[in-house]
């Protein structure tokens, strides 16, 4: 069975994983300081450090399963881009230019239609105004048998495990205190005991949690 | 520059990671017992964890750097097959069957000449009578710019350590006493000052350590 998975969602140790407003300027709404605890150039698979003066630590090892065996991707609309209400049209393609990460299907949640867009590099953005459920249901059809990924941001990855469809979450906790923004755990307390969580404390001063669904529940 | 680079060496916590005998039963050479801490299943991605009751463990998110990135393999003669001395007549094409899992060139150490054999999954093996210099070179330009990994065993990650070749070694600690066998560290004592080290503990048991060799040494 193919897994739903979520990967590498950094959150401040208050909980925090990203910030109250998106802004062209801001893509994590002022949450930005989390992003330096990661490296995104090893989603693909660690050859992308091509200078060996950067050593390959766990983080990057953990980081890389990003990619592994992944065959679409579901994001909340503000992952996508920081408007609101009906597309404007603005000739936003997304904030990753024409080379985007995904390189598979990605299902964008939107109340609002747009035609698709597409990538040299396999990448395709699809616009579904749909449940979790439905959404989850069409990107596993694009995904071949392969697994889809939850891209974030935390309210949706929290729709999708208030709605029990997440089967494995890899957060890191960075040593930072926030103090407000959008956190992944609200309204849901007890959701651990779904879980069984292992937690690997790296030299890089993060926190590694690998929660992997209880099978039976 | 690309990297040379040891994954997933296993070895007993008195520093033994293959035993003295290997034998067509036993080819660990009696240091079988390693192998129950490790999962090969993941060296090209966990994506081959098809089964979703089998948890993603940080264990198993090392274990998948191994073909990460890597072009060629350079191993010794213990680990394609148990004969010594002049090849004989017996048909063997190494301990992996008609799959192995490689997938990539391999260069095998020999002090005798043998045609290269070649698999359909792009796996080749070529026997090398060579130093770990000349070897390497060799090595590298099959790799076509991506990384090299010494394959083992022990004393031929060993040979490569002490000509300074290693540029990034992933061991495994497993809380397991041996008592005897081959050790990676005879005769190379302070090795460790060229090399950063990381060191991960996890839920499995065991101790990852990642191995950086410093720049500049």
């Amino acid at each position: 069975m193919p897994r739903t998975r979520v990967h590498s969602m950094l959150m401040s140790v208050d909980g925090f994983a990203a910030g109250n407003h998106v802004t062209v300027q801001e893509p994590i709404g002022g949450a930005e300081a989390l992003a330096s605890w990661y490296d995104g150039r090893v989603i693909h698979g660690i050859q992308a450090l091509s200078d060996s003066a950067e050593p390959i630590t766990a983080d990057r090892a953990l980081f890389s399963l990003w990619g592994q065996g992944i065959g679409a991707e579901i994001m909340g609309r503000r992952k996508f881009g920081p408007q609101s209400g009906p597309w404007p049209e603005d000739g936003w393609r997304g904030w990753w230019g024409e080379d985007p990460p995904f390189r598979t299907p990605v299902f964008v949640l939107s109340h609002y239609p747009r035609e698709p867009l597409h990538f040299a590099n396999g990448t395709s953005f699809h616009f579904l105004d749909a449940t979790a459920h439905q959404a989850l249901q069409i990107a596993q059809q694009a995904a071949g048998g392969l697994d889809v990924r939850i891209g974030g941001g935390p309210s949706t990855v929290r729709q999708f495990l208030e709605a029990d469809l997440i089967d494995f979450m890899h957060l890191v906790i960075v040593p930072l205190v926030l103090g407000t923004g959008v956190s992944l755990w609200d309204g849901i307390p007890g959701i651990q005991q779904r879980f069984t969580v292992e937690s690997i404390g790296t030299s890089g001063g993060v926190t590694h949690q690998l929660w992997n669904r209880n099978r039976g529940d």
